[in-house]
């Protein structure tokens, strides 16, 4: 019998704790998401996709993110996107300013990278079945978000039920399998900024821009900057982004 | 007025003829569907994926079965499965000899990758929209297979139904958009085989083994030589296979 008194250890504590794969860029959204998963009592598997540009700065910020919230250093997996191409975010074309597509204009702006969610998604459904994993949580938003189809809740269900059919486990489990949580898919951006807030996100640490300095300064200008600088003032919270 | 006496020109056909990208491992199976693509008229983009073991040998496979179809080098793409795990094929426990799961065991062998076809495919749909493309060729096959559930064409149907929502070109489309063709799904391993012999495949240069010598000899005793050494005999066509 386990004495009521004495507090779990740590090991006791984690196997307690589901594990879930937590996609996980070092950003705003996704760092908000790796506090939500952590508060509803997950153990977080961070994962940091390297797939273009940029990469020492996001590295960085997703370690530091991932340090100020005691969740384990991201694993992190080097995708070939950049011998895909077809976007502006992986160096074809300038970053656009805004305003440019996002939510409503019904554009796909040219930041859209072709099946990044699709193909970000496919790795986390391998890692989780690799590690014994049923969940999965995702920072899409449809709401304040920039236009892209593959964070819209219909993408995210025809996903799962793909997966389903695809995996070892999905396609042996008598219900479905996996579950992919999307806590901030009907949140403004200030509600996320407001939620992470409370739950103790240093947003100093994170990174938003589409386009940073070496120093990790943001541009203030491209869209993913807009958003987020709208996001701070809505929320009336001091924005601490270094702003070039 | 085009002369109708003269032969169109390699840029003149090359033009008129779609591109589809075909998921090519220099295997079997995928080297059958790279001449299938080319018959049906298409201009393949082949490509290759490393992601584990044996990168050196079926790579040159890769190749050399590209170049005697006279189709251009497959775009190679490296994959961080080894640092998702989770399977036999990735060095975790040994190769299984047969009889060990297969077609109607009901059982998924070790060699399962986790969600490797749907990661697959995803790759295939960001290099089809980055290209102009919208056909996509993939070897699965439901009849003489391992048991891989990602072989299945209810897999196959819901994620087309995934990459429709979650891409630019699906979510814009006035019709469904993405075209997976599995020319192989219903075919048994001895009609791939005369399919591909009538179609000119030189099988001598394909390699299917999972656990090749470093000189490319198959090891004749994994599920995966099982099925093609069958494939063969039931086919009543010489197996010129380079056996350990």
């Amino acid at each position: 019998m386990p004495d009521p008194d004495q507090n779990p250890s740590p090991e006791e504590l984690g196997a307690a704790s589901p594990p879930a794969v937590v996609l996980f860029s070092g950003g705003l959204d996704s760092s908000t998401v790796l506090a939500i998963a952590l508060e509803e009592g997950f153990q977080p598997i961070p994962v940091t996709f390297l797939y273009g540009q940029n990469h020492a700065i996001e590295v960085e910020a997703a370690d530091r993110v991932a340090k100020s919230l005691r969740v384990v250093p991201p694993l992190k997996l080097e995708l070939p996107f950049g011998q895909i191409g077809g976007s502006s975010l992986l160096g074809e074309g300038a970053i656009p300013k805004e305003p440019e597509g996002g939510a409503g204009s019904g554009e796909i702006p040219s930041t859209y990278v072709p099946a990044r969610n699709l193909t970000f998604l496919s790795f986390a459904i391998g890692i989780a079945e690799a590690r014994g994993a049923r969940d999965i949580f995702i920072g899409v938003n449809a709401l304040d978000y920039s236009g892209y189809p593959d964070c819209r809740p219909q993408f995210i269900d025809a996903f799962v039920r793909a997966a389903n059919l695809g995996t070892r486990d999905g396609s042996t489990a008598e219900e479905p399998w996996w579950r992919i949580h999307t806590p901030l898919i009907e949140l403004t951006k200030a509600q996320i900024i407001t939620r992470g807030t409370a739950l103790g996100v240093d947003y100093s640490e994170t990174i938003s821009c589409y386009d940073p300095t070496s120093a990790g300064q943001a541009c203030g200008v491209c869209d993913s900057c807009g958003l987020r600088r709208r996001g701070f003032e809505d929320a009336e919270i001091p924005d601490p982004t270094r702003y070039v």
